[in-house]
């Protein structure tokens, strides 16, 4: 046997434990879990070591720590499948979620070199720079932050984005559709700015991805940094194996 | 013109303006920014404002910030192509980085009910159970925890999973080919054990990546949690647009 005995941390099999028994349903979204002192009665260890296995569960989202009032299974994540482009209003009402956006910036700006080069507009165009605030039953999970060149979407200042697809507005009033997206996914850390936003924690991870839209024409019309919270949402990914990397 | 009077917090924008250098490579990775006296005052702002927009660019991974000796530009993430299973050895070899996998944890343990339902076994059926940490060019930046049933793999504890491809084992061992996945992306908040193991913070954002790998029968014959360093890594997606959610 080539088992290597060093075992795991106590703690970390503590929250394998518990982590499974919330994945199973047999403790329930929002459900209060005993107190930290009869959960670690309950389960052997010192109060010390459970509070390590609760902030590794609290880490990964699985449970939410409220100050003085104790910890509670969290919701389970609200899954997007990556394969979907602006499912946000359409995904999410689908799935029976009330939807809401509202507008924190809007603003002119000349684009920087790196949003230009993106684009493929030149340095010092002008673009229009939106904040919102995406809700799901009026709770804030993402932050979007996007840029559209005024060259193709002059006036667009005047139309009101607030609770309403970004995309619907481009076909319905520039005929310009979104039809594929270069994007990526990084884990990143709520900056103060995004945190405000977003109510939670300065520090607290975030899942940003970065899109560039192109539309019917194959041009690039949108640049955007969406940031997702950690905490509530979980991408899905589409998979096949491409036969030229298999061993 | 409807544009929205509030403006961005100052440090947003010195942040912004400080990202933008660096995305179009005029602050180069590795180098050291000036000191923070000099940069508050090239930029017109104060140190508090400066510091402010600092942390937001350590917070996206744009710098690294160390203790007495100042800031950095980061090295660029690097990029993993979500479409492709098992990129880990081959993927970033062909990118040039010299690979390594160390384990960390071996052991058999018996399934609970999450595992059991994911890979459709038994509950309490073995499994082997390995945490590897996977390196590029000797520093680590994931950490691998994935289980593989008993059955279908007797005696995979006499092999040695160091520095080798465990689908490379699977094939050439056990003519078990893994040829698509169920996977999923979020972000988390690195726990003590981690953060450890991967020479980072405690908290600092980590990319989870849940997989259920299937094999050429299409059975479930793998479970991995797979957690990458939000500052090294990124994922890139192949997206298209599904016609039926076109606005």
């Amino acid at each position: 046997m080539r088992y290597i005995s060093k075992q795991l941390p106590l703690y970390v099999q503590i929250a394998e434990g518990l982590a499974d028994r919330i994945e199973v349903g047999e403790l329930k979204p929002g459900q209060r879990l005993t107190s930290e002192r009869e959960l670690s009665d309950a389960l052997g260890v010192t109060r010390v070591t459970l509070r390590q296995a609760l902030h590794l569960l609290e880490a990964e989202g699985l449970i939410t720590r409220k100050q003085g009032s104790g910890n509670y299974v969290a919701e389970p994540k609200i899954e997007r499948k990556t394969t979907q482009l602006n499912p946000f209003t359409q995904g999410m009402e689908r799935s029976g979620f009330k939807t809401g956006a509202e507008v924190t910036l809007q603003e002119k700006r000349s684009a920087k070199i790196s949003v230009a080069n993106r684009l493929k507009i030149p340095v010092s165009s002008d673009l229009h720079y939106y904040h919102r605030i995406r809700t799901l039953n009026n709770a804030p999970v993402m932050l979007e932050k996007f840029y559209f060149p005024v060259s193709y979407f002059p006036g667009l200042e005047e139309i009101d984005f607030h609770n309403r697809s970004a995309y619907e507005i481009l076909k319905t009033e520039f005929n310009i559709v979104i039809t594929s997206a270069e994007q990526s996914l990084e884990a990143v850390a709520a900056s103060e700015y995004e945190a405000d936003l977003l109510r939670i924690s300065v520090g607290a991870p975030l899942l940003l991805e970065r899109r560039i839209g192109f539309d019917q024409h194959n041009r690039p019309v949108e640049y955007a940094k969406d940031l997702y919270r950690g905490d509530k949402i979980k991408f899905l990914l589409d998979t096949h194996i491409e036969k030229d990397i298999q061993p």
